[in-house]
């Protein structure tokens, strides 16, 4: 008599790396410790009052399930939202409201793949997923970018030496967490094509989609693809209005098929919550433009102060992030996870440390991101320029301290 | 050049059989005819002030990702219910919180097996489990039970044949959806001592665990097992508390293991929704005793009535429910399917008509639930009574119009 073992695949799905060192700053904080968080992607900016006030405004007796496809005012609204900012005439067939992004891309891997089957991604990638590709089985099949050249998208030759007889889908995060890249038009319309020529899915997780600098305009890939069946859209909420915790999210396809593979799985779920749902349809249906400029100045800002810091910090090697919240910096130490843990035990400037988050655990190539770390320019820029201060005297004491050792 | 195709575990996800007619009822209501709702498991009782009031007293400005585990006071308050109502001791470190018992249950099937793996079952089962075998890839197998014998678990000797080396786990939702059956403790005990001596686990869903009738007593598995950790359970606010749409569940075991590995996926989707646990948190804090008792009392009531009115319909077979909300009513007629459609299509009676769920997809032998649906007894008394009435007539107006054609 002995217990019964785990499944193989749960041996595989492994801890995040960016909430691994959580107990760690939990335990920093209880020393007394100011802790700055680089190390997520949880934005401080206030989230909108107008969804507040649909929380506040919920008036239902029975919280009752929403329908499995979501929320009808939300879903119209969302809609009617791409489509004045976008002029790509989306409508309710097109769209699943899902719980976060995370869920949205969950049902897209196991719609699009069976087990065993590959997504090709670049590397490095958002971290959860590999989660995602454990939990259906999935092999996400990297393609190396590198920091030297801000984490461009390969050539067309490259990446089609990386398609075997299993590859079903190409995925993108545009822009990109955690590289901060922005993708040309030149290099989506040639993933495009790929993915036209060779059958395969393309998917695009758009949640950073506002989210670009330098006088770029925010673009969404239905732009370049019309309507093309081979397409799925990731969208959330989470990081454009600072919702992270409502969980919501939503999965756009002009495939019927995959609609309506997907609409099965999320009806075996019931349905996304209702309550977080009827807010966001109250937030999308009266909020202004200001918010999202507001919050895309502020985050420009931040990344500007971000990216300065860290290229005065001699022997730091940083990307030009043009999107979203992140950037990869590449420290002069063998061993980022090391020396992120050594912050939070073993430093403090002025009563103060930072938190980052090793980026080993965004590369499938592990090796590849020994050295770096990633970071969110989620605070404000006082608050960034003085965690970047302490990063810097971070840096300086653990090098210090590994020529003593 | 052709379109990628969808995977075959996509293809295999079957439509939920409960929310397939909706469409049709949408239509009948829409003609203005009043649809008796006994399809599905959304009960009219109110959800209790104590989580409207927790909604309304959210207070962050920020709308930030809630821990993976769960909200602290949610997992506490939780447990410490548990443990006065059930005294067996259980901790945060046994809980995790998730969007209802699907995602609990999901990642229970996900941890304990791998794609081909099996999980005995007892047929007819609730349909969604289905659904998340899909998924999974796991394999059900269904154990048969019939309304002669009210749905009890078969024998030992029985199950054992139906072992193989697939299995990893047998699954009791107790009180059962959709029979309505309340397990006795010689039947988990003899459950509980397969499952040691073949090494499986054993996982129970007690989403309906306070509905027992006639003089039963709520139990917890956990009361006969103690901390064996072969046992996982599944739980839920939703039924409990009139609270589908919130989407909040948990899964608790004293297998450190399974819990990490489940812990480790639900890092993968970041977290559950905060504001819906917040207000949870708040209402298991600060709810008396009595909004369980008055449901019960309800329940119980609307049963009585149910199965007293359905017991009045010549031919009809109707199961003794001794928990939940649900019963299998067998009719006199080949295809439940079709007379549910009737129903919503071709029938009224003094402007109102039912819709009641086929019970075919609740079965995975689905021969053998042909002539049988599933009534959820989710209406107040007099609704109850007159959804049943209508649906006597329905029956005879089905059958005449049967012998004309």
């Amino acid at each position: 008599m002995s217990l019964p073992p785990l499944s193989s695949r749960a041996q595989k799905t492994p801890a995040s790396p960016i909430r691994r060192l959580a107990g760690l700053a939990q335990q920093a904080e209880d020393r007394g410790t100011k802790v700055y968080r680089l190390n997520i992607g949880q934005p401080d900016l206030h989230s909108p009052a107008e969804f507040l006030e649909g929380v506040a405004s919920y008036r239902e007796a029975v919280v009752a399930y929403e329908t499995s496809q979501g929320n009808k005012s939300l879903v119209d609204a969302w809609c009617d939202s791409l489509n004045r900012d976008y002029n790509i005439g989306v409508g309710e067939p097109q769209m699943l409201v899902t719980m976060g992004a995370s869920e949205a891309l969950i049902f897209t891997f196991m719609v699009c793949c069976d087990p065993g089957d590959e997504i090709l991604i670049f590397d490095p990638t958002y971290a959860n997923y590999i989660g995602f590709s454990a939990i259906s089985g999935v092999r996400l099949v990297p393609l190396p970018c590198s920091i030297e050249q801000n984490f461009s998208i390969p050539s067309r030759a490259e990446i089609e030496r990386f398609i075997s007889p299993y590859t079903r889908a190409i995925l993108v995060c545009n822009p990109n967490n955690p590289t901060g890249t922005v993708s040309t038009d030149k290099e989506l319309q040639m993933l495009l094509d790929v993915c036209r020529e060779r059958d395969l899915y393309f998917i695009v997780d758009e949640t950073y989609r506002e989210f670009v600098y330098d006088g770029r305009t925010p673009r969404t890939i239905f732009q370049l693809a019309g309507k093309d069946p081979r397409v799925v859209v990731v969208d959330s909420l989470s990081k454009r209005y600072s919702l992270c915790g409502a969980r919501i999210g939503c999965m756009i396809t002009w495939n019927e098929e995959v609609r309506r593979a997907a609409f099965h799985i999320a009806q075996a779920r019931l349905a996304a919550p209702t309550i977080e749902q009827h807010a966001a349809a109250h937030m999308i249906s009266t909020i202004g433009p200001d918010y999202i400029a507001q919050a895309h100045e502020e985050y420009r800002r931040r990344r500007d102060v971000a990216v300065e810091a860290l290229r005065e910090i001699p022997g730091v090697i940083v990307s030009s992030p043009e999107g979203g919240f992140y950037l990869l910096a590449k420290l002069p130490i063998p061993d980022a996870e090391d020396f992120a843990q050594f912050m939070l035990t073993d430093f403090s400037f002025e009563g103060a440390t930072t938190f980052v988050a090793p980026a080993a655990g965004f590369y499938m190539h592990r090796e590849s991101g020994q050295s770096t770390i990633r970071i969110a320019f989620v605070l404000k820029e006082l608050d960034t320029r003085k965690a970047i201060r302490v990063l810097a005297e971070g840096l300086k004491a653990y090098m210090a301290r590994g020529a003593r050792s």
